[in-house]
C-alpha cells in the first residue's frame, strides 16, 4: 500500500451526520487521510471541530476559499476533498478545489438548482482534477453483482423496475423543532427543488439505473408535502418509461411510519427476477424463470467476481453502509493515484460521477415539472 | 348448528382450479353442502365432474339453465349458488338464479365487460336474493383486523395506500400453450377489457379500500402487455389519488419472475403504518410512530376481535387461503340464514357484494380508460 | 368420490380445542360425514355439544362405550371414530372401538402410560381395523418433500438434526387459572409421565424420525419444571445420537415467551441442508453444499411429487395447519377404503400408526428416565 | 481526539483473514495507527507483508521478540499490539509485550492449553499492561442492549439460554486441501484441544455469558468430529447448567450445510424473550410476556443506551461485523488512555478480558473431558 492520500473536508463539523460517514469511509481501507478542513461556515465551530478531529491548527479553516488557496500552495497541500455540506454548498466550493486540480468527492445531489448542476459540469470538463459524487449505495458488494448479473443477461431483456427508498423521519413536522437536519433539507433555499425526491429519490432513481444500466425515456410524478407547513415534497410517486420498453415504480417517502432507510430494488425480464433491500445489504435474492429463489450472500455462496471485489469480510460476517461507502472511497483512491501516476485510467464504469449527478438533478427537476403539470408525461431535461 | 344450506355450483369441473377452492371454502365450517351442480358447458365433463363429486346424477345439469329451472322447483332444491365460471360467463347464470331467489355467491371480477355489470346490479336489485362476490382476500383474519385499527384511528389520518399482487405465471406466453387458467384470462372475450388488472388488480383494489374505506377520486394508469402476442395488459402501474388527499399506488403483474402470489398491503397514517402480505398471512405489522415495530399474530398476541371472530386455530398453528375464503362463505351462510328466517340482516359490512364488484369492474375500465390516453388520471365511470 | 365415511368422535365436546380441528381436517376433503358423537364425560355436555354439531340425538351418547356398542350393531353404524379426549382416555375407548372392527383415528401421544400404551398394541394386533395416530404434522407437504429429499439422498448422509418445539403459553402457572387446555396438559394422571415432552416433545421426534428415517440408539434427557407448583416437565432439553452416528439436538419448551407453536426441524448432511419451520410451513428451505440456499415453495417452484400429492393451492396461496391435518385424515380415508374393499392395502407408508405411537411413548419414556439419572444415556424401553 | 495509539501486530500477513479485519478495527474510528509488525513467521513474507501494509522496514520485524525488544526501547515505539496469530501462538508474544508494558489486544481463545491459559493469566496479573481478548461479538450494539435489558429486569428472572454458533465450510475435509485456515484449526498442536468448540464455541458460550451474566454450574457435552480424518471437533452439543437454576443449550457446528456464521442468541425469562441472530445484527426482538413481539433496531425505534453508546449510523443504515469489532478496539483505545493518563480505569465490564479468556479454556476443556466420559456432567476446571 502506497501512502494515504491528503484529504479535506468542507462541512462535516461536529453533528452533522453525513461528515462522519464519509470519515470513517475514507479511514476504512487507508487509502486517506484527513489533513484538513473548512468544517463550518461558523469560524468558531469550525476551530472546535477540527481540534476534535485531531487537525492541525494551520489546517483547520474558516472558509473553504482559504483552504482552497492555502492547500493548493502547500507542498504537501490535499490532493484530494470531501465536500459533505447541504445541497446548496456544493457548487461554490467544488469549483475553487476543481480549479486547482484537486480532487473532488461530494455528496449527493450534485447541487440545489439545476442552474448550479449545469456550472458544475462545466467546472468538471474545465478541470483535470477527477469529480466523484457519493451515490453510496452503489458500492454495495451485491448491488455490483447485481449489475453484473444483468448485464451479462441472467435477468433475460428487462421489462420491470420497481424501486423504492421509504423513511419515516419526516412523519411529523421535525424542522420546526429546530433539528438540524430536517430543517435544510425541507428548506427550497438549501436543498433545492426536490424534497424526498433530491435527498433519496435520486438514490433510488441512480440505483435502478446502476443496476439495469437503462435510459429513461419519460416519466409522470405524483409529489405531495404531507407535513403541516412543508414546502417541499415528502413523498413521490413515480411511474417511469425506460428507454426499450421497460417500466418502472419509483416510490420516495420520508413520511411512512416504521421504515427507516428502505431502499428496495426489484428487477424482472423475461429470464428471471433480482430481489434487495438496503436494510439487508448481504443478501441478493435470485429468482431464475421457473425455479426455486436462491439466497445469493456477500462472501458466500453464489457471490461473484463483481461482489468480492468489493468484499472485506467472509459470508456471515454482515458488511454494512459504512463499508458500501468505503467501496466509493477505496474506488476514488484508485482513480486518483492512476491519475496521479499518469497512468491510464482504470474502468470508472462503478464509480459514479458528474454524469450521474446531473441525471440526478434531471430526475428532480423532471418529477417537479410532471408534478406541477398534473403528472404529465415529462423528459429529463 | 342448523342443517347446512343446499349449494348449487355453475363451472367447477374437473381441472378447474378455482371450483375445487370454492368448494372447500364451502365445506370447511359445514355451513354448505353442494348437491347440485351444472359443472361444465360440455354434458359429458358435466357428468364425469358430477360423478367426481358425488353428486346424483338427476342433479348433475347440462346447463346452469336448466339447473336454476329445476331446482327452483324442487322441495330440497338448492338455496344458493356457486358461480365460477370465466368473467364473461358470470352475469348470464347469476341472472337465472337471482330471478328465482337463489342466492348468489359469485367469483370475481363481477363480469367481463361493463354492460354486463350494470345489468348485474339491475338484476341484484329486483332480486330478493343475496349477492356475494368472493372477495377472498378480505377474509383473512388480519385483514379483518388493520380494517378494524384502521377505523379506530390507530394508524391516524390515512395518507399513503401502497398495495400490489405481482405474480409471474404469464412471464412466458404460457396461453399459446393451450394452458386453460392461461387462455382465457388472456381472451377479452372471457376476460374482459383487463388483463391483470382484471384478475388481480381488482383484488388489489378491493383489498385497500376493506381496509382503509377510502373513496377513489381518481387513477392514473400504465399498462402493459409484455407477453408475446398477448392483448390483454399483464401489469399495470396506477398512481391512485383518494377522496381527502391521501395517495396511493397498485402494482399489479404477471410477469415478475419468483412472484407467485405476492399480495401484499402497506399503509400509512400521520400516527402510525401498517404492513400485511397475503403470502404470510398470519403476520400483521404494526408500527406506532416513533415505536418499534411490532408483529401481531393471528390467534396470538395482539390479535383483536375482528380477528378472533374469524379465527379457528391458535396462534402459531397458521392458517391460510382456504380458511380465509372459507371465512366468505361462512359470513354468506350467516347472512342466508338471516334472510330465510325473515330477520333483520346482520351487519354485512365485511362480505363483499354487488357494489364492491361493480367498483372492481369500474376500476378496470378506469384503468384501461387512462392508459389508453397517456395514463391520464381518469374518474371512475 | 363415494360417499364420505361415517365418522364418530370421543371427546371434542364445546370448548374442546383439538375436537374442532379434528372435525375441520375431516370434512376438509369431503372424506368423511360426522354422524356419531360421546362428546363429553358430562352426558349434558354430550348432548349439548352433540346439538350444537348437529348429530342427531339418537346417535349423541353419554358414553364410549355406549356409542361403541351401538353403533357397531346399526346398519350405517359409523366406519371409524376420532379419539380427541386427553392421554388418559385413548387406551379404553380405542380398545372398544377396535374390538368391534371400528377404525380409529386416535390424538397422540398414544397413551398415558407405557403399561396402556403396550396394551394399545396388543388390542391394535389383536383387530382386523386400522388405527391412525394423527400426527398431524407429518402431513405438511413440504414435510413430505423433505422426507423424499432425504429417502433420495439429496443431502448424502445424514449427520446433524436440530428439531425444536418451542411455545410459551405455560410460562405462568396457567393451570392454577383453571384453563383447561392447560389443567391437564400439566397434571400427571391425565397426560402421564411427560409434560412438554409428551405433548409437543413427542411431535418433535416423529418429525425428525419422519424425515430422517434414522433410528434412535440413545438420548440423554435434561427436564424442568420451571413453572411454580407445576410437578411434569415444561422445558425439556435432548441431545440424541441415532443408529449409524448421526448426532441430534431436540428442545421442547412451553415456557419460552415469544413463541407460539415454533416447530422447526434443520437436517445436515454431507451433501446439504434443509430447514423448515411449521409455522411458515409453505417453505422449505435446501442448501446444497456448495451453493446458494434455494426456497422451494409449496405448490410452486422446486415442489415435487410428494409434495404436490398432498396439496389443494398453487404455490403463494399458503396452505396451513389445518390442511396438514386434513392430509393426515385424507390419507385415513384412502387406507380405510382400500380396507373396506379387500383391496391391498395402500402404501401406508406415510400415515403415522401404531408403531409411531409406541416410539413416541418409549421416548418420553426415555426422557423422564434419562432425567431422573442425571442425563445418564438411556436407550428407548 | 487525540492522536492514535500507536500499535504493532503480531501475525496478520497477506492472504491472513482475521488480522486484516483486526487492522480495519482498530482504523474504524481513528483510534490506532500501525506503526510496526511481526507479520510473518517467515522472514520473507514478513517484510513483504510489511510493504504491503506501508509499515517503515525499520519496523518491519522478523520476529515478535524482536518487535517487543526493540519497540519497547522506541521513544515513540508502539503502545499496544495485537495478536492475531493462531492459538498456540498467543502466549509466547504476548508475554512478551506484556512484560515491557505494551497493552496487548489478543484474538481469541486465549491459548491452545489450559497450561499456557494459566501461565497468561500470571503474566496479565504481573504486568501493569491491560490486556483485551477480542471476543468481538459482545461489540454489536444490540448485543449490548439484550445485556443491559437482561440486567434491568425486562426478561424478568432468566430460564433459558439457548445459542448456537453453526457454520459450514468444514462440512468436507478442506485442511486436506492445503487451506491454510482450515489447516490450522483442526490441527491440534495448533489450536488445542478444541475444534469446533475453541473456534466458535467459545464465542457462543462468551455471548451468552455476556449477555446474561449467568454463572455456569455444569456442562454435559457430546463432540464429533464428523470431517474424514479430523481429529478435533467439528460439531458440539452441549446442555449447561446454570448457577441459580437456569439451564440452556449451546450448539457449535462446522458441518452444517447453508450456514455462513449463523450465531444466533434466544434467551427466556418469566417475563419475556430476547432473540438476536449475528448475521443479521441491527435487529432485537423483544417479546414481553402476552405482547406481540417487537423488532428493536440499532439506532432506531427501541435502540437504548447502551447500544447508542456504540453506534455510528442511524437506523436502516445497517453496522455490520468490522463495527462491531471495531467497537472492541475503541473501547480498547479509551481504557488504554485512562491509564496512560493515570486517571482511573474507565468501567471495563464491556470489554473482554483476561478472566473471558481463562473461562472461554475453561469451557473448551469441560467440553472435551465430558465429551471423553460420555457427556458427564463436569465443572468447569
Amino acid at each position: 500500500m502506497t501512502r494515504p492520500i491528503r484529504l479535506g473536508m468542507v462541512g462535516g463539523g461536529n453533528d452533522a451526520f453525513i461528515g462522519a460517514v464519509h470519515r470513517i469511509a475514507a479511514r476504512m481501507d487507508g487509502h486517506f487521510t484527513l489533513v484538513a478542513g473548512a468544517l463550518s461556515s461558523s469560524a468558531e465551530k469550525a476551530r472546535a471541530s477540527g481540534a476534535a478531529l485531531g487537525l492541525a491548527p494551520d489546517r483547520t479553516y474558516d472558509s473553504f476559499a482559504a483552504m482552497a488557496r492555502r492547500e493548493a500552495r502547500l507542498k504537501d497541500g490535499i490532493e484530494a476533498v470531501a465536500i459533505v455540506t447541504p445541497n446548496h454548498m456544493h457548487f461554490a466550493p467544488a469549483r475553487e478545489f476543481l480549479k486547482r486540480g484537486i480532487h473532488v468527492i461530494c455528496d449527493k445531489p450534485l447541487t440545489a438548482t439545476m442552474a448550479e448542476a449545469r456550472k458544475m459540469v462545466q467546472a468538471v470538463r474545465a478541470s483535470k482534477a477527477l469529480f466523484i459524487l457519493t451515490h453510496n449505495y452503489t458500492g454495495y458488494p451485491m448491488i455490483r453483482q447485481a449489475r453484473e448479473m444483468v448485464a451479462s443477461g441472467a435477468l433475460g431483456r428487462i421489462r420491470l423496475v420497481n424501486v423504492e427508498y421509504v423513511q419515516d423521519w419526516l412523519t411529523e413536522p421535525l424542522e420546526q423543532s429546530g433539528q438540524k437536519q430536517a430543517a435544510w433539507r425541507t428548506d427550497p433555499a438549501r436543498s433545492g427543488a426536490g424534497g424526498a425526491t433530491g435527498d433519496i429519490g435520486t438514490h433510488a432513481y441512480n440505483l435502478a439505473r446502476f443496476v439495469t444500466g437503462l435510459g429513461l425515456d419519460s416519466l409522470s410524478a405524483d409529489l405531495d408535502a404531507f407535513g403541516a407547513g412543508r414546502v417541499l415534497d415528502d413523498n413521490g410517486h413515480v411511474m417511469l418509461r425506460f428507454e426499450g420498453g421497460a417500466k418502472g415504480l419509483l416510490w420516495c417517502s420520508q413520511v411512512a411510519p416504521g421504515n427507516e432507510n428502505g431502499l428496495r430494488l426489484r428487477i424482472y425480464g423475461d429470464k428471471g427476477g433480482l430481489e434487495w433491500a438496503q436494510e439487508d445489504p448481504n443478501y441478493l435474492f435470485h429468482a431464475p424463470l421457473g425455479e426455486p429463489k436462491r439466497r445469493l450472500t456477500r462472501g458466500g455462496a453464489g457471490a461473484s467476481a463483481a461482489a468480492a471485489a468489493v468484499t472485506r469480510t467472509p459470508g456471515g460476517h454482515p458488511e454494512g453502509y459504512l463499508e458500501g461507502f468505503a467501496n466509493i472511497y477505496t474506488g476514488a483512491a484508485r482513480a486518483i493515484r492512476a491519475h496521479q501516476a499518469g497512468q491510464p485510467m482504470p474502468d470508472l464504469d462503478d464509480l459514479p460521477g458528474i454524469d450521474d449527478g446531473l441525471e440526478g438533478m434531471k430526475f428532480v427537476d423532471a418529477c417537479v415539472r410532471s408534478s406541477r403539470r398534473n403528472a404529465a408525461w415529462v423528459r429529463l431535461g
